[in-house]
Formats: C-alpha cells, sequence, structure tokens
C-alpha cells in the first residue's frame, strides 16, 4: 500500500472545517496541518494549527495545500504565493477574473514544478463540468442554470446593512413554473424574476419602521429589485432555531435535438444540507486527483476540465472499469 | 483553422444512422464512409457507403472510427480488428464483459499505436461518470440508478416470443414512490419489484386466447416474474402511431452525508426520445476527444473515465474557462 496523501489546509472558515471533516470520510488521505493567520494557540482544539508564516517549512510534509480563504481577497494573494512551494486546490469563484488569475497562477506554478486546480467546487466546479458536457452532446439546445433553495450570503449580507435590521437570512427559490417550462423542452426565455425568488426572514431593531425597511429591501438595486421577493419579519430566537444552516443547491438542464427534431434533456441537480461542507467535498476529491497528477509529472494551472474523473476516486482503473462503468 | 476530423462509421442500424445525423450536427467533424457488410449499392441514398471488406484501404482517409455494431456478437469481433488499424469508438454494453474486452483491445491498440475508447454512451458511458463522480465525492452514501421511461429492446423481443403474440413493446419505468423515497434521503433497501415497473403494449394474433398471453407474460421468470407488468392488448395501427418510438433515460442519485449528519444529494438524470440519436451523440462527442488525445499521442483502451470533459468539446481550453466555468 501507499502510504497517505498528506494534506494542508489553508484557512479555517466554514470551508476549511468543511475540508477537515471530509478527509476524515477519506481513508487515503489525512491532515498534516491547518494554517491560519490567529495564534494556533487561540484555538480550543486537538487539530494541528500552524501559524501562516511556518508554511514554507511544511514544503517536504505536505503533498496538497486546500486553499480554503475567500476569492475576494484571500486567493488572489494566497494561491500564487502558496503554489510556488506546493500543489494546491482552490474554489477560486469570481468568474469574471478566472481567466486572469488561471494565467497569473499557471505562470508560478509551471516556474516552481508545482500543479495548481484552480475554481473548484460545485459551480464553478461540477455545474460547470454539466455545462460542458451538456453542449458537447446536444451542440443544438438551451442551457439552464437556476440555484437553489439556498442562503445566499451576499444578499443576507446586503440585509443587514439596512438602517433597522439587526440580522437577517436571504433564500434564493429557483421558480417551480420556470424549471417545469425548461423541462418540458419549450426552450423558454426566461428573466431574471422568472427564474428565481428571493425570500427574506428579517430580524428588525426594537421600534424600527417594518414597512420602511421592507420597501428598502425589495427595492435594493442589483440585489432584489429585479425579484419578486418576500420578507418575513422573525424574532431573532426563530431566525437562530430555524435559518442557521447553510443548504444550497441548484439545477443545470440542457433541452435541444438531435436528429430531425428529437427532444433530448439532460439534467444534473444539487440538494445540499451544507453548502459548505459539500464544496470541501469536492475540493478533497480533486486534492486526490491532484496528488496523482503531480505525481505522474503535471505542472501549472489546470481547472476541472482537464482532470479525468478516473483521478477523483481512491479505486485503480481495473477496478473501477469493474465494478462502476 | 485545422481540418475537419475525417469519422468512419462501422455499421448502419439505428445508432449508425444516429451517429450520421450527429455528425451533421458538429461542424468540425465529416463523414467520410459508412462501413457495412451489406452491397453499398443496394442503399438508395447518397451516403458515402462501402463495403466492410475495403476498411483497410481507409487508413490514411479516416482519423476515427465509429463502432456501431451489437455488443453481443459484432463489437466483440470488430472492435480488436478495426483497432488494428483505426481509433476507435465504441458503446460495448455487456457489463461483465467489459474488463475481459479492455484488455483484449488494449493489447491490440498498444500494439498498433491507436487508441481505441471503449464502453461510451450513457449506461455504461455518461450513467458511469455519475456514479464514479458521486461516489468520489460523498463517500459515504448511497447510490441508486432507476432506468426510463424507456423502451427495452430485450423485453420486446421477449414478449414477441410468446405464442400468439404478432408484435409488442415494453416499457421499463421507475416507480415515483422509490425514486421520491430515494430524494429524501431515507437510504431505503429496495427490491426489483420496488424500484422499477414493466408496461407492455401488445398484438395478438386474431383469435389467440389472451388470458393465456398475459399469463405467459407476466410469469415469465428473469424477465418480468420479480417485477409489476401490465400487459395492454392494443391493435397493430395504434402499436404503429404512438409506439415506434425509442424513448429512454433514467437517473442516478446518490444521497449520503457529510460532516456530523448532514444530508447531501447529487442527481443526474437524462430523458431521452430517441436512445440511439442520443447515444450516438455521446459516441461523436467522445469520437473528437479520441481524436485529440490520439494527437497527443495516446495508444492502448481508454475509458470515460480516463478522459479530461475539456477534449469532448470543439472549444478550446481558454475559451471553456471564460465561457463556461
Amino acid at each position: 500500500m501507499n502510504s497517505k496523501i498528506r494534506v494542508g489546509v489553508v484557512g479555517y472558515g466554514n470551508l476549511g472545517k468543511g475540508v477537515v471533516k471530509a478527509l476524515n470520510q477519506n481513508p487515503d488521505m489525512q491532515l498534516e496541518a491547518i494554517f491560519t493567520r490567529r495564534q494556533p494557540e487561540s484555538f480550543a482544539s486537538d487539530l494541528p494549527f500552524v501559524h501562516m508564516s511556518d508554511i514554507v517549512s511544511y514544503k517536504d510534509r505536505v503533498d496538497v495545500m486546500v486553499m480554503c480563504g475567500g476569492s475576494a481577497t484571500d486567493l488572489v494573494e494566497q494561491v500564487p504565493m502558496v503554489a510556488e512551494h506546493f500543489n494546491t486546490v482552490d474554489s477560486f469563484d469570481t468568474h469574471a477574473k478566472i481567466p486572469e488569475f488561471f494565467e497569473q497562477v499557471d505562470a508560478v506554478a509551471k516556474k516552481a514544478g508545482t500543479l495548481s486546480l484552480i475554481s473548484t467546487g460545485w459551480d464553478p466546479g461540477l455545474f460547470s463540468l454539466a455545462r460542458l458536457l451538456n453542449e458537447s452532446i446536444i451542440p443544438e439546445g438551451n442551457e439552464y442554470t437556476f440555484w437553489g433553495k439556498g442562503v445566499s450570503q451576499g444578499h443576507s449580507d446586503a440585509i443587514r446593512r439596512v438602517e433597522g435590521v439587526k440580522d437577517g437570512k436571504q433564500y434564493t427559490i429557483p421558480q417551480a413554473s420556470a424549471l417545469e417550462k425548461v423541462r418540458t423542452g419549450e426552450n423558454p426565455e426566461l428573466s431574471t424574476r422568472e427564474k428565481h425568488e428571493r425570500v427574506c426572514y428579517v430580524v428588525a431593531e426594537e421600534g424600527a419602521d417594518l414597512a420602511r425597511i421592507e420597501a428598502e429591501i425589495v427595492n435594493m438595486p442589483n440585489y432584489f429589485a429585479d425579484y419578486d421577493t418576500t420578507v418575513h419579519f422573525i424574532s431573532e430566537a426563530q431566525l437562530l432555531a430555524e435559518h442557521s444552516g447553510m443548504p444550497h443547491g441548484g439545477f443545470v438542464i440542457r433541452t435541444g435535438k438531435t436528429g430531425e427534431d428529437t427532444k433530448q434533456r439532460m439534467e444534473f441537480s444539487l440538494q445540499l444540507e451544507s453548502n459548505p461542507e459539500f464544496t470541501a467535498s469536492v475540493l478533497v476529491a480533486y486534492t486526490r486527483a491532484v496528488y496523482k497528477l503531480a505525481q505522474a509529472g503535471t505542472t501549472g494551472a489546470c481547472t476541472v476540465f482537464d482532470i479525468p474523473f478516473g483521478y477523483l476516486s481512491p479505486k485503480s482503473p481495473e477496478q473501477l472499469r469493474k465494478e462502476l462503468l
């Protein structure tokens, strides 16, 4: 037997915690260290916390680093830095900046002789794979992505910035009628409002003007104005009890035709009780792939589009052909 | 611009016809020849039919051969023969014999310096990919595959062998209640009967004993006895009008957990008006992949597990990252 894949985790927010849990479900991998900008002693835990400034000293002890910071500021800075010394996996999800980020990481990793998988998770990641598979197989068709039901952090933050709001959570929900139209192969042109609705649970400050808060939310440009938005005022206790989770999910659907006018439909969907734990599980499967590809001598940046599914599994090619094909 | 990928089609049944149609939807590929055991002149068509015995003379004119014979007898014989001279793609689907078939084709192709992708289509093929992805990401979970609603050729043939039956079609239908149980994450243990039902449309010979025919069908071992089977007697005209299609599809669902006890669900599904046309479209996308991989120097046998999705697309890696990630 080979020894285990030694994994480092960089950042210990929701995603990093998810990665640590996911590693426990994969016996061929082991957690080597969690790198953090906080003081390692400040964690009340037996986990192997290490200060970020010591990361390079782990060069011979970590096979792959899973980068668990946020896209907005952490990853753009940390991934190129860490890729100079380690193979990495990240979930960079600022769509517009992916090409630039790829080039930057590719240059560093090629020079360093390391391998960096960027922008994995479920979207970008599994949903991107579904879109690519769909359009390659049904070139004449229409592609639809729906998100939810799930909590949007950005929209929840936007609610919390409204004056008089103490706390709040926002759910993005696909419109059942739109999903139905897509599935029947009608190829509808759907407006933003027709695709998703937004439902907000808001805890107001005592004495706040609820009507004004509701109006401010539903009319907020970019975030809510283009959607049917519902606002429910609830107590802080209820928010905590019923809306602490981070569920999410969605649907990637392609309908199109082959031959003369034969309708075909492909659909991929996720229903997740925890968005960060699932994203972490995707990162961990791709950590295995990065390890194997790096062992085989691949360097530079890559994406989910470059990785054969066989590399995601702990099973041998023979076993996969026998059991899963 | 590169020139087009030159494709040969071996066999001109439903699948071969579907491949010819699918090539028309993919402007980066062109049909070079259709190889057949029949007399090429016997086809009332402008398509480029060539007798099977001339196939080797196309060595410099065809980049990839799409093997469209049946698994039972044609493919086991033809694929090793054709792989001696050409890159191939096939839909070999006799699950139990896949490992042996792989080894056999791998030996021939490695020696010849060709590349052979075996056992693609949707099951084996896309469903196999879904199963592999699912279990790699959610190692602690349960995997379910449902087939249908769709026509089963094997079961339709079985009906037609019953005495007094003139013609018949059999639909395999997933039980809605089972699908529902699976989706809720109950992880049910499902018997054969609980997963699928079978519905038969039968045209009886004049004067035949319908009660006996029905009894023979529903009690037929292996094919129907383990299922809830319904038999509808209809006219020949109705069978032709309403049951001439070859619809199929199905669902690959994994439910499992991450972290402490967080439920996660992944689902991939297909709803196809034509099984052979869709299978053909999958083969054609993988033809592109085989062409690119062979250009890059890969030889031997491979499966869908070995092929990065990026190779399926006519788009460049840069374009894929920008548009689909």
